[in-house]
C-alpha cells in the first residue's frame, strides 16, 4: 500500500529535509491515463478523445467537496448525508493505536460502534475540505525583486506566501495554504474547511484490513477489508455536508472508466536527471539504510512482550510499509532504461528551450546544471543536514517544536519559518497538545537507539553528537532526558507554549533544556540549507518551469502535494509474466489463499472472517485493479464512476507502481482497491453492522 | 506444462537431428532435491540426511512397477487393482483426437464411460512397464576394436545393440531397449512389458483440464483438472496389475516428502559451454522460429471452419506447449548466470581431471574442443540436416517409414537404423497401421506450408527442395502428392510393408514415389550426421564421462532419456516478486479466477464446473507445487508420499521451471500437481462418476 506517513512527513520537514526535495525538469505533457491533475487544469480533450466524458460543472464540485484529506496522511471522501467519512483502515491505523490503551486494542480487535452514541473522538485527527482555489503567481512573484540575490528573493517569496494565508485566514476563517506547483512556476492559495471533531464509527481487525500482511503488501491480488468509518461532528453534532459520494448499486465494473480524487503525497517526475542520479546513489540509499535501523529497533522492542508489541505495532507497519514503498522506488530508479528515458527528456527540453523564441524558455540556459551544483553542495552536508530528521521518540520532536515555536511566534508573521505561521497555529496546537497516549519506556529505548545510532552514523565528533550526549552514553542520556521531563503530559505542553519564550527560558525540563541546547545548531544547518539549497533551487527550477510551458504549454501536471488531485483511468487487469492478472478478486480468493497457505500467518484468518464464510456471497468483488495514477496519500481515495458514484476505495498500488514516484507506466502500474460491495457485503455478512450499510446505501 | 510430445519425438528423431543432441560434460554431483535418478543409483544417503527417510525394496519395485510409460509422450501409473492407469488430459489429448470425429468431439465434450463395457479402444496407444535393469556397459564397450576409427567404432557399437535387444527379445518376449546413460559412460539393458490394449474410462473437457489455456500454462497457481483414466487390458480383460497405487485418504500435505517416478523426456545439464552456446544462439532459435510458423499454418488451417478448428486443435495446443517451454528453455540460457556457472564447472572439471592420476580422466584433455569442433562442423549443414524434422503433414511421415522399412529390413538386424531393429518392430508397426483419422485437405494443406517454408528457408536451390518441388509449385505438388496417394488407408499401409521392397518399388502410390526420390538424400545427411557428427560425440563423450566418473565417482544422476527415473522432493511454496506463492489451491480460487476475469475464454468455466459449485466442497484442494525436479515427459507422473500411496498427479512444471533443461534451482522451480483429493472430489461432485471414484480409493 502507498506510503502514506510519508506523505504528510515529507510536507512539514520539507524545509530542513531535502534529499528528495525540489523537482524542477519537465518532459512533454502526460499521455493514456497518466496524470495527478489540479482540478483547475484538467485534461478535457483527453479525457473526451479517450472516454468519450466530458465532466460537468456541478460534478466536478461534487468530487472536490465530497473528498477529504487527512491531515495526518491520507485522503477520503464523505459517504453519507450524515457526514459519514469513508478511509483506509491503515489511514486510520495510527488514530486506533493512539485510542487502544493495555486491554483496549482497537488496532488487533477492530470497532464497531453499536449507534452514534458510541462513536469514539479521535485525539488529533483534522480532516480538510477543500473549498476553494485562487492563483496567486503575479502576487508572489511580484514581492521578488529581479536584481536581488536568490538568498533574498528566497525570503522575499516567503514573506509575501505569509501575508497571503495570514490575509486569507483572517478574512475567511478558513486554514488556507500557498502551494507551488510546477516546482515554482505557478503559486495557488488553497482554502480548506477544516473539522477537528472526527470519530470512529467502524474499522475492522488488522488481520481482515491488511490481510496477508507485509508479504502481500503492494502486491495484487489481494483480499484485503482495508477499510475504516469516520464520522465528522461539528458543535457535537454530526456534519451535514453539502457534497457526499452515492453508493453505486454495483461498484466497479470491468473496462469501466473510474477517476480517483484524493491528495498524492510526493513524486519527482520533474526531477532532473542529476537529482535522480543522487537520489538512486546516496537519498534513497540512506533512507533505506536508517529504515532499517528502525526496523530492527521496532522489533527489539516489541520482543519485550505483548504490551510492547502491541504499543509499536503501528510503528512497524508503517517501517515496513516505507521500506516495501522504497526499495520499490529504489528498484525503478536502478533500471537503466527509466533514467535513459529521463534524460532523453532533459535533453529535448534543453534543446528547444535554448532554439525557443521566448526568451523566458532562453533564460534557463544553465539552470540544469545550477541545480545539479546545487545538489552536489547540499551532497556534502546530507548526514547532518537529513539523518536527524528520522528521529524516532516523539516526545523528542514535541519539546523541539515547544522551543522553536515560542521562538518563531515572537517573530513578525511573515518573518517565520513556514510552519509557524499564524495560518498554520491552530492545526500545530491542535496536533502539540494532543491527548494521545506516550510510553516513558518506549521513548527512553528508542531515543537510547537513534543517539547510539546518531553516534555512529555522523561519527564522536560530530557537532549534534557531542551537544546531544553531553559526554554521556546514549543509555545514560535517554534515561535522564525522560526522567526528567514533564512533556508526556499534555497540560504541560500547553503551559509551557502559553508561558511563551519567558516559560521557554525559564524551564528546567529536562528535554526543553536539551533542546535549546541544540537550537542554534538546527537554526544553523537550516538557514545553511536555505540560503544555500533552496535558494538556488527555486530560482532555477522557477526558470525551468517558465522554459518548461513556453516550450510544451500547460500540457501537464506538477509533481505530487499532498493537495487534491484527480486522476482518470479504467478498471483494467494487465500482463504478468506470461499471463494475466484478473481485474477483480472475490471472497473466494480470500478463502483459497488462506487455505493454500494453510491459515498460517500473515494468511489466517480473523476469527470473524472465518466465521462468515457460509453467511457471505463469496462470490462478491473484494479488490480491484485499475490503470488511475496514484501514489501514497492517496490512500483512501474514493474510486468514482462517471455518474459520480462511490464505486470503490483506493488502498494500494501493486508492485510494479511504485517506480511511479518517477514515471508512469499504464501497462503494469496498477492502483489497488476494495471494491464497494466488498465493504457493504462485509458490513452485514462479517460484522452485522447494518445499520451502517443502510446509511451508506440509502437513497 | 511439460512439453510432453517433444519427449517421445525428441527420442525418434534423435539420430537424423541433433541441434540438442548429446551431452558431454559433466558437474558434480547434485545438492538438495535435485535429480532424476535412476533406480540402480539413488541418493540414499542424501534422503536419509535431508528427510530421514531409507527407501525399502519393496517400496522401490512398487514405484517401478506402478509406473507406466505412454509410449505417445508421457507417464502414468496403475491405480487399481482392475488395471486403471492414471495420466494426465493432455498426456490424453493425442488419444482423444483420434477417437473424435466430426459430431463427436471428446476434446471439447470429454467423455466418462458409465461402465467397462463402454470404455473406448484407443487406436495406437502402446503402455510400457520398465520389469527389469541390467547392466550392459562391458559388453557394448567390448564390442569395440579400440584401435578403430571413431566411425567404425559407432557402428560396432550399434551393431552391438541390436545384438542385445534381439537376444533379449527373443528370450523374453519383452520390449528391449539398450538405453545409453551418462552419454555414453553407460549403457543398461531396459526390458518392459508392452500393452496396447489400452482403452479410455475417462477424461474431462478441455476447459476443465486446461483450465486458463495457453496464458496460465506453465504458471502457478492453478486450477487444472488435467487428469485421464485409460484401463489396460489383456486378452480382452482389464489386466490385474502385481504392482498398483493406493489412493491416499487425505493426499499431499504442506512440506510432505513426496516422490515422482516417470519418464522424464529430454534434458541438457550436462552440455559443454559450446553446446549450450549453440543451443542459444543457434539451435532454439531455429527451433523457436519453425514453431511460429506453423502456429501460423494451424491457425490458418483452424480458421477455415468449426470442423477444422476441431481436428487441429491438439496441434494447436502441442505447439503453443512448445512454444512456452522452449522459450522459457531459451530465456534461461540468455541468462549470463547460468552459462557463467556452467563455464566454471566445466573448467573444474578440465582442470581435476588434467591433475587426475587415474589415466581415464587425463585421457579426456581434448574432448571439449573436440565436441566444439564437431559442433561447428554441425552448425555448418544445420539447416539441411535439421529443418525437414519438424514435417507436419503425417502422412508423409508414414510414407518416408514404408520407403525405409522396406529398405533397412532387407539388411542383417545390427547393420539397421535403431528405429528398424527387430526389437522395435513391434511398436512401430502398431503405430504405422493405427487407423487413427488422417484428413486429406489437412495433410495437403500442412503440406503446402512446409514445401512453402522449405523453399524459403532452405532457398529453391537446395537439393532437397530441388527434389521435393520437382518443378511445380508448393500447393502443386501438395495438392498432385496426396491426391495421388492411397496412404491414408491403415489397410494400404499394410498390404505395401507386407510386400517388402519389391512391393515398394513397384508402387506408383503418389507419396511412395516422392518418398523414393528423397531416400538417396536423406540416407547421405544422415550418413554424414552419424560419420562426422555422431561418432565424434559418442566418443569424446564417453572420455569426459570416464573423467566425470574418475572425479567425481558415480554421485550424480544422467541427463533425462524417456526413461524411468524416481526425484524426491517436497510439497512446498516458494517467494516471488516479494510475497510468496501458497503451497496449494483451491476450489474456490477455480471460481475467483473465473468471477475476477469476468468469465471471458480462457477462464470461462466449463458447464459442468460452473454447475458443481454448490455441490462441491470448495475447500477441497486443487493442485499443489513440489520442489521435484521434473520436466517434459513426466508429464502424468504419480507424486507418492513415503508410504507409497498416491496424492497427486504431476501435469506441469512452474515458469521458473523451465530453465531445468540445463539447471535445477530449488528456491524457485516447482513440479505442478493436481491434488488427488481434487480427482476424487471432481468425479463425484462434477462428473457423478461414482464408480470410478469407489474403484479409486477401494481399500
Amino acid at each position: 500500500m502507498p506510503a502514506t506517513p510519508s506523505a504528510r512527513k515529507s510536507k512539514t520537514v520539507r524545509a530542513a529535509a531535502a534529499a528528495a526535495a525540489l523537482a524542477l525538469t519537465s518532459a512533454p505533457g502526460a499521455s493514456g491515463d497518466e496524470g495527478m491533475w489540479t482540478f483547475d487544469n484538467l485534461p478535457v480533450e483527453r479525457l473526451k478523445e479517450s472516454y468519450g466524458f466530458a465532466p460537468a460543472a456541478p460534478w466536478l464540485e461534487l468530487l472536490q467537496k465530497a473528498s477529504t484529506r487527512f491531515n495526518d496522511g491520507g485522503s477520503g471522501a464523505f459517504v453519507s448525508k450524515d457526514g459519514l467519512v469513508l478511509t483506509n483502515h491503515h489511514v486510520a491505523l495510527g488514530q486506533l493505536q493512539k485510542m487502544s490503551a493495555p486491554g483496549k486494542d482497537f488496532v488487533r480487535d477492530g470497532f464497531f460502534a453499536a449507534s452514534a452514541a458510541d462513536e469514539i473522538k479521535c485525539p488529533d485527527l483534522e480532516i480538510n475540505v477543500l473549498m476553494s482555489m485562487q492563483e496567486v503567481t503575479a502576487r508572489v512573484k511580484g514581492a521578488e525583486d529581479p536584481k536581488a540575490s536568490d538568498r533574498v528573493r528566497n525570503e522575499q517569496r516567503k514573506a509575501e506566501i505569509s501575508r497571503i494565508t495570514k490575509e486569507s485566514t483572517d478574512a475567511t476563517g478558513l486554514r488556507s495554504d500557498v502551494v507551488e506547483l510546477y516546482q515554482g512556476g505557478e503559486y495557488w492559495l488553497y482554502r480548506y474547511k477544516k473539522y477537528t471533531d472526527v470519530r470512529l464509527a467502524a474499522a475492522p481487525e488488522l488481520q481482515a484490513a491488511f490481510y496477508g500482511g507485509d508479504l502481500d503488501n503492494f502486491t495484487y491480488p489481494r483480499y484485503a477489508l482495508d477499510f475504516a468509518f469516520f464520522r465528522v461532528y461539528e458543535d457535537g453534532r454530526p456534519v451535514r455536508p453539502a457534497h457526499f459520494l452515492r453508493w453505486s448499486k454495483d461498484g466497479a465494473a470491468d473496462g469501466e472508466l473510474v477517476f480517483v480524487t484524493g491528495h498524492p503525497g510526493h513524486t519527482d517526475r520533474l526531477n532532473t536527471v542529476a537529482q535522480l542520479e543522487d537520489a538512486r546513489d546516496a537519498g534513497l540509499p540512506l533512507y533505506l539504510e536508517i529504515a532499517r535501523r528502525r526496523r530492527r529497533d521496532y522489533y527489539d522492542y516489541a520482543a519485550r512482550g505483548a504490551e510492547q508489541e502491541r504499543r509499536i505495532k503501528e510503528r512497524i507497519f508503517g517501517v515496513e510499509n516505507a521500506l516495501k514503498a522504497v526499495g520499490g522506488e529504489h528498484a525503478g530508479l536502478l533500471d537503466p532504461a527509466l533514467l535513459k528515458s529521463k534524460a532523453a527528456a532533459e535533453a529535448a527540453l534543453r534543446k528547444a528551450a535554448a532554439a525557443s523564441k521566448d526568451p523566458a524558455a532562453r533564460a534557463a540556459k544553465g539552470s540544469w546544471d545550477k541545480i545539479a551544483a546545487a545538489q552536489r553542495k547540499f551532497a556534502s552536508r546530507r548526514l547532518q543536514v537529513s539523518y536527524r530528521r528520522y528521529e524516532p521518540a516523539r516526545v523528542v520532536g514535541l519539546a523541539a517544536t515547544i522551543v522553536r515555536l515560542v521562538a518563531e511566534t515572537a517573530k513578525p508573521n511573515e518573518k517565520r519559518w513556514e510552519e509557524y505561521r499564524d495560518s498554520n497555529l491552530e492545526s500545530l496546537r491542535f496536533r502539540l497538545f494532543s491527548p494521545a497516549p506516550l510510553y516513558p519506556d518506549m521513548e527512553e529505548f528508542l531515543l537510547a537507539r537513534s543517539l547510539a545510532e546518531s553516534r555512529e552514523i555522523l561519527g564522536p565528533n560530530d557537532a549534534y553528537v557531542k551537544l546531544a550526549l553531553g559526554g554521556k552514553t546514549p543509555e545514560k542520556a535517554a534515561r535522564d532526558l525522560i526522567a526528567g521531563t514533564k512533556l508526556f503530559d499534555p497540560a504541560e505542553r500547553r503551559r509551557l507554549t502559553d508561558g511563551g519564550a519567558a516559560a521557554v527560558a525559564a524551564s528546567q525540563d529536562a528535554l526543553i533544556v536539551w533542546q535549546r541546547g541544540l537550537d542554534a545548531l538546527y537554526r544553523a544547518q537550516r538557514k545553511w540549507y536555505e540560503d544555500e539549497i533552496e535558494s538556488v533551487l527555486n530560482a532555477e527550477g522557477d526558470r525551468v518551469a517558465k522554459a518548461r510551458f513556453a516550450v510544451y504549454g500547460k500540457s501537464a501536471y506538477p509533481d505530487a502535494t499532498f493537495t487534491l488531485r484527480l486522476s482518470f483511468g479504467k478498471v483494467a487487469g494487465y500482463e504478468l509474466g506470461t499471463t494475466r492478472v484478473a481485474p477483480f478478486t472475490t471472497f473466494h480468493g480470500l478463502y483459497d489463499r488462506a487455505l493454500g497457505m494453510g491459515e498460517k500467518p500473515p494468511f489466517d484468518l480473523a476469527a470473524r472472517v472465518k466465521a462468515a464464510r457460509t453467511r457471505l456471497n463469496l462470490d462478491t468483488k473484494v479488490n480491484f485493479v485499475t490503470t488511475n495514477d496514484i501514489i501514497g496519500g492517496n490512500s483512501g481515495s474514493p474510486v468514482v464512476n462517471a455518474k459520480g458514484e462511490y464505486v470503490g476505495l483506493i488502498f494500494d498500488g501493486n508492485i510494479q507502481s511504485l517506480v511511479g514516484r518517477y514515471a508512469y507506466d499504464g501497462t503494469r502500474n496498477r492502483a489497488v482497491a476494495v471494491h464497494s460491495a466488498a465493504i457493504v457485503e462485509a458490513l452485514r455478512g462479517i460484522y452485522g453492522a447494518n445499520a451502517l450499510a443502510d446509511e451508506l446505501t440509502a437513497k
